[in-house]
């Protein structure tokens, strides 16, 4: 099928299954010839898929010429008026699955290069068709057998791969829609209305983009068409002196221009403050987006420090702190994927970066309806899990990397590790044990020093150092990077996702800032060789000590479906922080105060709240 | 100093050194004569050192004789009034250094067997010396080359160790209170005043034992004295059934005994309950302990699940569930550290244990004022980190077992390894992918099946299942262990405290039920030569297919100090999660209702929070 110069034909294919989705023409009702133009449902679809493919994003205009596909001329003159339009290659396929062409809704998947000789030089995308009829959640419901393989410059159906067969039913629709209205009754009983009050207003100001947030922090703050929210300049007061620290963002997901409207009281709590952001269009004009951020304080309920002492001179001493902290969200929706990205500030110095995945797994169809079916092989032959009948949630990996550009009290900056090193003990020494464990330091002075593989075994702590400054003791001021609980990729050095992925080979990196070298994948991921990753980069192992460098992290996970995850995903995180290590002379946060309950009786009313020994 | 037959010598060291603490008599002061006997306060610190030694909890009952010791009759005879009372062995020790006799405290440091011959069979504690002096905090003021070692059997000073230097000062006092009356002005401007509330009140409700909130979750809620807060018989409301899950507890770290009172809008939010708890004393008493636990319901503004979907048929579909959980709390100080205990229960089913430290750190004196000095080895030959002027901060790991006795709808159960493997395609098999990767399961037949040790580049997924019930759909229903960052230890595994506590060995056991096998490092852990703990039980190697089990994770610590953990640590915190797998027909919350701006309003107020799009 990979044909000829006719370069909307491939846009022809897709709207004419999907169009009456936009509830404004089909092909097979508002039309009425073969040569019909486009209408403006039509247009606003290809241009959703293309989006949803992110072949471009919202502002994109990079639509140059879209026209229906003129049929072969001898086609055209056989139509006469009343009859059915022109079938074309795929249409014949659904009819074999008795679907109705109205309903099928088209899912791009990941393009991108995957070392073929015959497609060299080609942007391709494959396509999987699903159902919606009557949900939403067309993800659960995709049609078995049916892919087509898109050639993105061309615009063109490069493939169409329809292996039907009859004993693989459509999964079913019945408890796919996640909507409230969509729901059988009895719904859930709510709990109890819970809120986050603040009485006096928030703590934090927004100032065009300068973010303060009481005594402790200052920060600029935007939102990047690819990188999402970027976090730069951020500052502590210290002993009444603005120190500088970081600027960092999230990597090339396109997660600025995928920026989810977020719901009040929903997706951010009441005290938030909801930011609108403008993103540029391809013609240069503003684009102004409502609520793609959120900024608010949290008071989860935790502790800052604390300490019951029972044994001090003068008697039982308690002494806690609330914990508060600050939290810039937002959301991306990229197709089926909802990511919840939050930068949490801590009144300590803290920083942590959560993603939150919520969202509508990946799906296959499948003959089975039940585990025991299957073939005896008890589900492991299914390449994924069964969550619904005829429906494989298929397993898959996420990868986020997070460019860190530190600069700790100023721009010169060393990445050091501190590997935990089992000592043993002579026998004879006079010292009962047989071992114990210290740190040796590294500094890493080339980029090779910093690829870091994260091991339980053979632990280490991670630290961006200023080496030219010390606290009064002679520690290198400095942030410790803190892993959180993450997954390495589990695929092939020389698989081609994984050589265009070739960032996720390790979870920690430290380059040579240098400006270009944004985006871990590079510039264009999809059709990228693995010629311009962060891979790449550091294997030109540049000096990186006492340097400016940018840190390189990777939150990984494995995603295994459970039957939970249907019809939609509920919330799983991961996360990861930079804390202060050595920035500080000691505790920042000593003399903070704690509430007091005549504060908190004033604005809410007394409750019984006894302190009590 | 091995000696001989007084039982009561040891006291009478340590009641010296400390006794003015109380506040109710001295040696110097109140006592009149070397033959004077122990007054209460006296008898109170005995009290209070063995409980924060861990060598009795407080509600024991321990103490069978306690007497001063008597002095040489030589001495008691030469000795006159008005005469200072006679010097003993460590009072000595202290004139040199120019300390106050009344302002030492003692720590008792971790007991146990080390595998010196000569101490086989004697129950040895090492006793350190700090000089309060001004502070409450006088771990932050260890006093050089002064150890004693106390034979907890014979209650007698075993070894005196003294390696004055006079090189080595006493850390000073300045900066390591951390009491709000004792900072110096200015104190950090507090944040604008933030509150959970609840105009309705709580969604759960306490009866007795029996904790029930909403239509969620349902169990039994306990305070063991060694085992801390003990959730049994949890259930879970589903289609109007409830369905029972596990029993679970926390370790053996005297975690209940020690459990310290929770002090309200510090520890716990405003809309906390606060529960009294009753322990048992060593005569039968009841001892009845206040806000020992606190319950609430935390909405930390994050999402239980989200989806915004652009190109679904009807429109634009935005929809989002606010994420509230129930917590339950208590607060164990033991000596120095204090630990914060939550278990957090989710509507999805899923139930998080966390683990948070916020503590005085153990510490050590050090000549060195400034690491630069440190003899040109920057640090790294201390041992630590150097926290503030002759203070080092010791490096130490902190392990906590979770003893999860699981009942998966019934008692049978089985323990599944999910192994994620990576494979192989061949070439010419018309697949440009050189690589996939799959799940192959295995379920664990007997305890060698089970011994874990977690890794990044060889992940597994951890299941307990029910292998007797399915889903509609055939998969085995289950909840899976989700393990969050954790550490290893870095012992010899024939180091004596690692084979007390081969427990850590591997993050993950699971042995057979045995009612005896309650604390992984068994019934006497100090003493212990490792012949009673998890290790030993699992290997029994007995049948863990199909039978009633127990699973073992432990969250694991490395702490390397940095100069903002004096002179009080922020918190830091683990978790692990447990998740229903499989549990569940499909996600349990799909039903859950959003907030809503008209209730908001109605309770707190309006502000503006327009839904956008």
């Amino acid at each position: 099928m990979k044909s000829s110069s006719n370069s909307v034909r491939w846009f022809v294919q897709l709207v004419s299954f999907s169009v009456v989705m936009l509830n404004s023409c089909s092909l097979t009702g508002a039309h009425t010839h073969p040569l019909d133009p486009l209408c403006p449902g039509e247009l606003l679809l290809v241009r959703s898929i293309l989006i949803n493919a992110s072949i471009m994003s919202p502002v994109d205009n990079i639509i140059a010429t879209l026209e229906v596909e003129e049929p072969e001329k001898s086609v055209v003159k056989a139509w006469k008026p009343g009859q059915e339009l022109p079938p074309r290659k795929a249409l014949e396929s659904l009819a074999k699955r008795g679907l109705n062409y109205s309903e099928i809704v088209l899912l791009p998947l990941a393009p991108g290069w995957y070392d073929v000789p015959e497609d060299e030089g080609l942007r391709l995308n494959n396509v999987q068709f699903t159902y919606a009829n009557g949900t939403v959640n067309y993800f659960m419901r995709p049609i078995a057998g049916l892919f087509a393989v898109v050639d993105l410059d061309e615009k063109q159906v490069y493939k169409y791969i329809d292996s039907y067969s009859e004993d693989i039913p459509l999964p079913k629709r019945e408890g796919t829609d996640y909507r409230l209205e969509a729901q059988e009754p009895p719904v859930l009983n709510p709990l109890k209305i819970i809120s986050t009050e603040q009485p006096n207003g928030t703590s934090f100001t927004v100032n065009n983009h300068i973010v303060q947030w009481g005594s402790y922090w200052r920060f600029h703050l935007k939102l990047d068409s690819r990188a999402g929210t970027v976090i730069s300049m951020a500052e502590v007061l210290d002993d009444g002196v603005w120190r500088s620290r970081l600027w960092h963002d999230a990597g090339e997901y396109g997660f600025g221009a995928n920026a989810s409207p977020l719901q009040p009281l929903n997706d951010c709590p009441r005290n938030a403050q909801y930011l609108d952001v403008v993103l540029p269009s391809a013609s240069g004009l503003p684009l102004v987006k409502s609520n793609r951020i959120c900024i608010f304080e949290r008071y989860s309920g935790d502790v800052a420090w604390r300490h019951t002492e029972t044994f001090a001179p003068g008697g039982t001493v308690l002494e806690a702190r609330p914990k508060v902290t600050l939290v810039v969200r937002m959301v991306s929706s990229v197709g089926n994927y909802d990511y919840v990205l939050d930068w949490e500030f801590q009144t300590d110095g803290l920083i942590r970066a959560l993603v939150g995945m919520t969202r509508i797994i990946q799906t296959s169809a499948t003959k089975f309806t039940s585990v025991k079916n299957d073939e005896g092989n008890d589900g492991d032959s299914l390449h994924g899990i069964l969550i619904s009948e005829n429906l494989v949630g298929v397993v898959h990996d996420h990868f986020l990397t997070f460019h860190l550009y530190l600069d700790i009290d100023g721009t010169k900056n060393s990445f050091v590790e501190s590997k935990l090193k089992r000592r043993h003990i002579q026998p004879g020494s006079g010292v009962p044990r047989k071992s114990y464990w210290d740190t040796e330091k590294h500094i890493a002075q080339t980029e090779a020093d910093a690829r870091i593989q994260l091991s339980l075994q053979q632990p280490s702590e991670y630290f961006v150092i200023n080496s030219e400054k010390t606290t009064r003791l002679g520690n290198p001021v400095g942030y410790r990077l803190v892993p959180g609980a993450t997954a390495a990729t589990l695929l092939d050095p020389e698989d081609p996702p994984q050589v265009r992925a070739a960032f996720v080979k390790n979870q920690i990196w430290v380059t040579q800032y240098h400006k270009e070298e944004k985006y871990a994948g590079g510039e264009f991921v999809y059709q990228s060789h693995g010629d311009d990753t962060l891979s790449v980069w550091s294997s030109k192992n540049r000096k990186i000590a006492n340097e400016d460098i940018v840190l390189w992290y990777t939150v990984g996970f494995h995603h295994i479906p459970v039957q939970e995850d249907f019809p939609i995903m509920p919330t799983i995180s991961g996360s990861f922080e930079l804390k202060p290590a050595n920035f500080f002379e000691d505790n920042p946060i000593l003399k903070a105060q704690p509430n007091t309950a005549a504060e908190f009786s004033a604005y809410f009313g007394d409750v019984d709240i006894k302190v009590k020994e």
